[in-house]
């Protein structure tokens, strides 16, 4: 097995490389990867194949679960999804290279501030094979080299897809050999969150205990979310069906989704709160009004439910519960809807809408790096640009500042975009 | 002493209360606290002289050098600049509350993504009292809370300082209580490290060892930088009066600082290499031809340097050696100074003009927070908007997902800005 430091010293050096790559050439390995998926997929199938009898045996001992052995399992359809996916990517609008900021500090002296990519990604994905395709190409786009770690139970369907992928990058003469690395051991992921000087973003995919326990052992950037609190409140003036409505789809149209309820509010003078909660058990959602703990992600169609005093009530239960993640107020009381939005430290605040809503493609970003809780960076749901930062160019004709220290010459700062 | 996550929670509160003050309220506090170190200058003039009692053993005794002592040392030109970098934090536009995108997702169905502040912020600093007054002010406009550690050689001159500036807020009846907190010792410092329940960010405001100290022993952003080691490279068709206008300035204008150059690397096909060297030697700046480590911050009237093949080479030198800070080219060919500008991973790219305009004043940001080598969140000098984080906010009348899966409803991402 390779040395890990290696392996990121050589994709940082990739990385250098990457930042210049013109756009043609990204949507060409873009569109190459496309159809090699495409012309060899039976390959990723029989791969998969072998990972899903391995799987099988797991989870009739128990040691994964349903869940698991489904995200594991390649479909026709996830197959399509996942070409088509690269394809899109190839389609977006390049995000590096764009001119963020304009300025004249003097005559001749021209300040511009540009997208650039980070750097080298480390990204971590536990069952789900269709995530390589995915990263990959954001990767691509943004001009970022990545190093891949997938879950064990994969192995065999996360090789053939790195090796369909890296033998189509291949065929790209321009395209920096060693882009894209991938890595396979326990040791090797340890030595990545120790990798400061070459990682410069860590993206986990996976459930709360990874993303956790990453974000516990790393002095690098992780971009991500550990879970999913996603609370409705109930205001006095909600409509009764439109608060129904939005409640039953926040909870049953994808119950193990990060942004699904988890927790109702409701307001104890709205007085139509048994109408309410007989209609979520008309839709089979089980209820709970006195649970262990108000921070617990059911992922299943469970709500717990609380009364409370006023909306200032809501919104400390919610910044003390909550993950930061989408919360939602229902109300037809325009200043309440704002205080809650302005008051809820969460990456999404919504009025009269789902929590499922908040999603990059929903959003129109056209492509999801991920949804974060961070408070710097990227916030919510991540699209191209949160592979991104920026670097000033200073282009001048021999000024120095000690003219500007001293008086002889003055800054103008004038806006050039 | 109070234990710290109290002082943290606390903080945290008051961050979520002045995330909805409104610019008029944040401008009188930071008025009324550049009026409040007017009055009392004498008190912290006071206090002052007795931090510079003890300084003054120290020194003598070797335990702190001159420059130290000179960093601690508050006179009349120090204190009329603290007070009017308050007064023109107020003049500044408020950070908060931007609108960053506005998106119709669907008829009646409104995104728009919105700056918002960070919450709370740990700040380390060392010598220089002055940083309190500056650091409050850029978090009062951008309406993050602020827990301050400050040296303990100022600790008289910080505690004054602290004390008029937390009386001043206590006036303005609006303006949240603990939103300014101190604390004093290292375990407070190290258990403020492992708080990222409270803490969303840590600005370290001093020396090497401090800043890598704290990016090593924490899983908080830092904001910040460990060095500045800076280049300057002077390509084969570089203008000769030029290039040694501008290293002289870059070298000797302000040796100490960050965006000082520390290392010159010249093509060795250009010809007047030995006049350009001569020139910096008349400037008293020591050269130095075989240093023992390239990664090396002088801080002083010294430079490094190198022949190198060619501008290749250069970049190479620079990726490898350099802190990602600022770096130039001088040449009089464009092309290669595109080249330089793409292909250097630095916070800043130069092309003809001095290193030291890397300065967030000079940028035209109006305030500084500091200088950031960082890949993610802010890069290169950071105005007030490296404080700011944004949430989305999504305002509907009962929309589901369920209607846009089903496809009874289309996104029609019209965007309205």
């Amino acid at each position: 097995m390779e040395n890990f430091t290696e392996i990121a010293k050589k994709a940082k050096e990739a990385s250098l490389k990457l930042a210049s790559l013109n756009t043609d050439t990204k949507n060409k390995a873009l569109n190459k990867i496309a159809d090699s998926l495409d012309k060899f997929s039976k390959e990723i199938f029989d791969s998969n194949n072998l990972d899903m009898t391995e799987a099988k045996k797991l989870l009739e001992s128990g040691k994964i679960n349903q869940s698991v052995y489904n995200r594991l399992k390649l479909d026709e359809n996830k197959m399509r999804d996942m070409i088509q996916g690269v394809r899109d990517v190839a389609k977006l609008d390049d995000p590096i290279g764009k001119i963020l900021l304009k300025r004249e500090l003097d005559n001749g002296l021209i300040l511009s501030k540009i997208s650039c990519p980070i750097g080298v990604l480390g990204i971590i994905f536990e069952a789900r094979p269709d995530v390589i395709s995915q990263i990959c190409s954001l990767a691509i786009k943004s001009s970022n080299a990545v190093i891949l770690k997938g879950g064990k139970e994969g192995v065999n369907t996360n090789k053939k897809i790195f090796e369909i992928i890296t033998n189509a990058l291949n065929e790209i003469k321009e395209f920096p050999n060693h882009s894209i690395e991938q890595i396979f051991t326990h040791e090797q992921v340890a030595d990545m969150l120790k990798c400061d000087e070459y990682i410069n973003l860590i993206i986990p995919r996976g459930g709360n205990n990874l993303v956790r326990y990453i974000k516990e052992n790393t002095s690098i950037p992780v971009l991500g979310h550990a879970s999913g609190i996603c609370h409705i409140y109930v205001d006095k003036t909600a409509d009764i069906d439109m608060a129904s409505r939005i409640v039953v789809d926040a909870k049953t149209q994808y119950p193990s989704a990060c942004n699904s309820v988890e927790t109702l509010l409701i307001n104890k003078n709205f007085n139509k709160a048994n109408e309410l909660l007989a209609s979520l058990q008309l839709e089979e959602i089980k209820l709970i009004s006195n649970p262990e703990r108000w921070d617990f992600e059911y992922g299943d169609k469970i709500l717990a439910y609380k009364f409370v005093d006023s909306i200032e009530d809501a919104i400390e239960h919610i910044n003390k519960y909550g993950s930061g993640h989408t919360d939602c107020i229902i109300t037809e009381n325009p200043e309440n809807a704002e205080k809650f939005m302005n008051t809820v430290d969460s990456s999404g605040v919504y009025w009269n809408c789902s929590t499922r809503f908040a999603d990059g493609f929903r959003y129109g970003f056209g492509a999801e790096v991920g949804i974060s809780t961070n408070k710097t960076h990227a916030r919510g749901p991540v699209g191209l640009e949160g592979l991104t930062i920026y670097k000033y160019r200073l282009e001048g004709n021999g000024q120095i500042v000690d003219d500007y220290v001293k008086g002889k010459k003055c800054f103008s700062h004038k806006d050039m975009l």
